[in-house]
C-alpha cells in the first residue's frame, strides 16, 4: 500500500503515534472502563488528563508562571471577538493597533472593528502580501490597547520571524495558530498568544489561549461569559463543559512532542524540512513561490504552477503517490503544502521527488 | 470483568457500538488513508460526512425544510448569549421571557439579561424546583422577543413535557440539551431548538442549533461572526472550522439510532428506564427524589438516600459493581443517575437491583 502524506493546511495530519493510542484507548482509557469521551469532566481521570496537557504545553514552550493557559472553544476566528472583548475595556476610547500581512490577519481587522477603532499600522496589500512591512514602516498608537499580530499566514505562507519592538505597555497578541510548538518562542515577550489545535496541536474544536494574568479580569459586559478569559482561568477552562476528547487528543500530541525531543528538536526538522521544499520550488521556474524569501513560512508553502493548465495533472499524479491535499487555498488558488510537526521529513522528500518528477528534471 | 454502567450526567455514555466503529476507523477512515481528525472540513471525505450527519439528524427529529440544522462550538452556556444576540435584534426594546425551573434556565437568564430586558413569567423557586409551575400562572409578555425554556433540567432533574401556548408570533426557544433524541418532539412548535452534545447526541464540544428561517439574519452588530446564526447557515456550519471530529461521532450516533428504532422506539424504551428506576426510589423511604412525579424527568434522575452519612459507603458500593458517577451535583448533593439513550436497560436494571441491595430489600 502507498505511504499517505497528508499536507492538509487543517485540520491537518496528526503523529501516527497519537492516531494508535487514541484508538487503543477509544473503549477502555487505563482500566477506567470508560472512553475519554464518556468521562465526566469533572471526575478525577479527566481531571488528570486535563493537568497533564496543561503542564506539558506549559513545559515545551516554557511559559512563565504569571501566564495562563486556556483551553477554549470557537476556533481562532472565534477570538478574534473574544480578544477585543477582553481587552478593550482597559481603556478609555480604545484603539487596537494591526500589522496586515495577509487574509488571516485581515479577518482579525474586521472582526475588532466591531468592539474598538482599528489602527492598521502597516499593510502588505501593496506587495499583495509577500512580505512583512519593515518595521520602520509601522505606525504604531502609543497607548495602543494591544497591537494584534498574526505570526504565521496559513493561506499566504509569510512567517513573522521576530518580535517587534512596541510602544511601553502595549501587549503583543500573536495569532500563532498555524505556526505554535514550531520553533521556539520567548512567551514573556507577548501579552496573548492564541491559536486554533488543528494545525499544529490537536483536533478542531480546542482553541489555545495563552495569557498574561494581568490581561485577565477587563472583558466587556457584552461579552458571553463563557468567553470571559476570568471565567475560563478560574475554572481550569471548564466554565462550561471543555471539548473533552480534542484535549485528550492535543494532550496525547503535547507527549510525542516531548519524546521527540522537545519544541527546538523540532524546529531544527521543521528548518530541514522548509529548506528541502524550497529548494525544490526554487530549482527553475516551473514552479514559483511568491513570497519574500525572509518571510517564508516554515509551515504553510503556497506555490504556482508556471503553466496553470497543468493544475489538474499535477494533483492527479500527486494524489495517485498517495501526496493528498495540495490544492491551494480557494482565495488564492495554485497549490500549498503545509508541512506542520507532524509530517515527516519522509514525507517532504516524497513531495520533492513528485515535485521534479512532474518538473522533468 | 465487570461490566461498567456510567451514570454520568455528562459528558456521558455513548453506544458502545459507536466507540468500537471509531476506534477501527481511527486511522483509516473508509480508505481514504486518514483519520477524520486528519481531514480538512473542506474535502470531500468530510462534507459527506457531515451531510450525511446533518440529514440523519433531520430524518430522526422529522426537522422541517424551514429549519436549518447548524452544528456550532461553545456548548449550550454559549448558546445563552448567542440566541440573545441573534434574536433580540428583531424587535425594539426588546423583553425576553423565561420559566425558571431550575439550574440551567436560572443561568440562561443571568446571561440574556446582558443584552435584553427579561421577564421572568414564572418561577419554581418556592418548590425548590420541583415542579414546572402551572401554565395558568404565567405571566407572559405578548410581544416578547422569545419564551425560553430548559425543557430539561440536568441538575434538578425536571422535564416539561408539554409544549406550552404562547402569545401568537413569539417564537419559543428550548434548551434541549440534556433530552434531545430521547422523545418525539414536534419541531414546528419551536423556533430554535439547541443543545450541547455531550448528553444524548455525542462529545462535549459540538452544539446543535435547529432554526426556523425567518429568525436568522437578526445578529446584533456587537454578535461575534463566528456566531452569527446566517454566516453559520449559509455556510453549512463552516464559517469557521467546526468540529470536524465531534461531527462525525455525533454522525455515527444518529446512525445507530436509526438502527435502533428511530425516536420512537427510544423513546419507549426510555419510559421503560425510568418507570424502572423510579418505581425503586419510591418503593419506601429509604432513597427520596423529590421531583413532582408529573414533571419526574426521564433522563436525569436525581435522589437522596434518607441517611445522608452513608452516601460514601453508597458510591464506593456501587462503584465496585461498576455502576459509576453516581454522585450528584455539587449544587444539590446527594445522588444522580443519568440514563440517556445510550444507557441500556440492563445498566438501570443493575442499578435497581444494587438500589434494593443496598436498602436491604
Amino acid at each position: 500500500m502507498t505511504t499517505i502524506y497528508n499536507f492538509s493546511a487543517g485540520p491537518a495530519v496528526l503523529p501516527k503515534e497519537v492516531l494508535q493510542q487514541a484508538a487503543a484507548e477509544m473503549l477502555d482509557w487505563h482500566g477506567s472502563g470508560m472512553s475519554v469521551m464518556e468521562m465526566s469532566h469533572r471526575g478525577p481521570e479527566f481531571i488528570s488528563i486535563y493537568r497533564a496537557a496543561e503542564r506539558d504545553l506549559r513545559d515545551l514552550l516554557a511559559v512563565p508562571d504569571n501566564y495562563r493557559i486556556l483551553f477554549m472553544q470557537g476556533g481562532g476566528l472565534s477570538q478574534n471577538a473574544v480578544i477585543p472583548m477582553n481587552l478593550v475595556g482597559r481603556k478609555r476610547d480604545p484603539v487596537v493597533d494591526f500589522i496586515h500581512t495577509g487574509s488571516w490577519s485581515g479577518k482579525s481587522i474586521k472582526e475588532a472593528a466591531r468592539y474598538a477603532k482599528v489602527n492598521v499600522a502597516a499593510s502588505a496589500q501593496e506587495s499583495r502580501y509577500t512580505r512583512v512591512p519593515p518595521q520602520s514602516e509601522w505606525k504604531l498608537t502609543p497607548d495602543a490597547a494591544y497591537l494584534h499580530l498574526c505570526t504565521n499566514e496559513t493561506i499566504d505562507g509569510v512567517e513573522i520571524d521576530f518580535v517587534p519592538e512596541v510602544p511601553a505597555g502595549v501587549p503583543i497578541v500573536a495569532d500563532m495558530s498555524s505556526h505554535i510548538l514550531s520553533r521556539q518562542v520567548d512567551v514573556a515577550k507577548y501579552g496573548v498568544i492564541f491559536g486554533g489545535a488543528q494545525k499544529n496541536i490537536g483536533p478542531a474544536g480546542v482553541t489555545v489561549v495563552i495569557v498574561r494574568d494581568d490581561l485577565i479580569g477587563h472583558a466587556l459586559p457584552i461579552c458571553p461569559s463563557a468567553f470571559d478569559w476570568k471565567n475560563v482561568a478560574e475554572n481550569e477552562s471548564m466554565f462550561n463543559t471543555p471539548p473533552t476528547y480534542g484535549i485528550y487528543i492535543a494532550g496525547l500530541v503535547f507527549q510525542w512532542l516531548k519524546r521527540q525531543g522537545g519544541i527546538a528538536a523540532m524546529e531544527q526538522r521543521n528548518i530541514e524540512k522548509a529548506r528541502l521544499l524550497y529548494a525544490a520550488l526554487d530549482a527553475d521556474d516551473f514552479y514559483q513561490n511568491r513570497v519574500d524569501p525572509q518571510y517564508r513560512s516554515r509551515m504553510n508553502v503556497p506555490f504556482y504552477l508556471r503553466d496553470e493548465s497543468k493544475n489538474e495533472a499535477f494533483l492527479a499524479g500527486a494524489k495517485a503517490r498517495g501526496l493528498l491535499q495540495l490544492k491551494g487555498h480557494k482565495s488564492v488558488g495554485g497549490m500549498r503544502a503545509s508541512i506542520y510537526n507532524a509530517m515527516p521529513i519522509e514525507g517532504v522528500q516524497a513531495l520533492v521527488d513528485y515535485l521534479n518528477e512532474f518538473a522533468g528534471r
